[in-house]
């Protein structure tokens, strides 16, 4: 049975997965790159960008096994990019240039579906305007027996894990405060039907992960 | 040059410092307990109700220096008792019975002053209608040449924090979620002024330090 996961989701101390203001220009709000400053520390996230050393440890088990088993992604419509309501046109290709980092079948939900766009080096970018039951459903089908990974923003993971649809939810709280911006805590209660499976410690951050309970 | 001091300030990762629903038969709101359990599993946090046996270690470190050079204590009026509004007698004396752990000069902030009261153990409380600073300026006379301790709620620490008279927050990051209640983190922004001194992991929680930049 294919699982949901959401795996490095990186949060500040006040609760937020990017910084207010976001735009074309600063996808993640400001103060937003300090979320993922940790990623790029590692030796893993180094190589993203053709760069040698980094950190090994656990924030580099972490970020290493974000894509292990996993055959599709879903994510949100800006995640995949700042432009809001109807598609101009068909230019924009995502934020990762020719050859995104997803490899498969990767899920955008939107109210404005457009044709299905493939990339280089495997990735297909499709656009559906349904349901987080009726996405998953897609997803679990293009994984084809491995597992599916949930990206954001904080909307999207929200609905899925009000729906109950998430099956490991990986935090990744780091010391700043954001002081607004995507808050992903609003309307989940105490996460209901989920409990604290773990908590790991590095120097930089804690890793917080929650499971079905 | 006596400085304010937040200590152990116990938050969830949602950013509550106390659960919703809070009442006399519920002073720290629904799941709200969750927030103090690493207290209570301390060395020193059993002693305060006379238990032998506990942790050493990270949390306890903490919690034994809580009081550590600490003259005066300032406090919310929420902190000192359920009651809201004017005070129909003077028969509320806390919520630590007739020896409460302060020891000290201890200032309650309300908008209903009442008499002055002397509690045995060396703890009077005296209950003030007066601007953070001003407060701020009786307790530092009262601590005598130690330094002040700021305790909860949040309402009290956030306007402390917006007047930039606190020197030092600490605050222990606990994986629970609490669903609402009293959230810190509002209108605090990047709390500008300060930033991240330490972090300090234990296995039960992340101790993070606010100093003034």
């Amino acid at each position: 049975m294919a699982k949901l996961h959401v795996r490095n989701l990186a949060i500040s101390l006040d609760g937020y997965v990017a910084g207010p203001n976001q735009s074309a220009d600063n996808p993640l709000g400001e103060g937003g790159t300090g979320l993922h400053e940790w990623v790029f520390a590692t030796q893993t996230g180094r190589t993203w960008f053709g760069n040698d050393g980094g950190e090994t440890g656990v924030d580099d088990d972490f970020v290493k096994a974000g894509e292990v088993g996993i055959g599709a992604t879903i994510m949100g419509r800006n995640m995949f990019g700042p432009i809001r309501g109807a598609w101009a046109d068909e230019e924009w290709k995502g934020w990762w240039g020719d050859n995104p980092p997803y490899h498969h079948d990767t899920f955008v939900m939107t109210h404005h579906p457009r044709p299905s766009l493939p990339m280089a080096g495997g990735t297909t970018f499709h656009f559906v305007n349904d349901t987080p039951e009726a996405v998953l459903k897609q997803a679990i089908e293009a994984a084809d027996g491995k597992d599916v990974r949930l990206g954001g923003g904080s909307s999207v993971v929200r609905q899925f894990l009000q729906a109950g649809l998430v099956d490991e939810l990986h935090l990744a709280v780091v010391p700043i405060l954001l002081g607004g911006g995507e808050r992903l805590y609003d309307d989940l209660g105490t996460l209901p039907g989920y409990r604290v499976s773990s908590v790991v410690r590095s120097p930089a951050i804690t890793h917080v992960q929650f499971s079905k309970a």
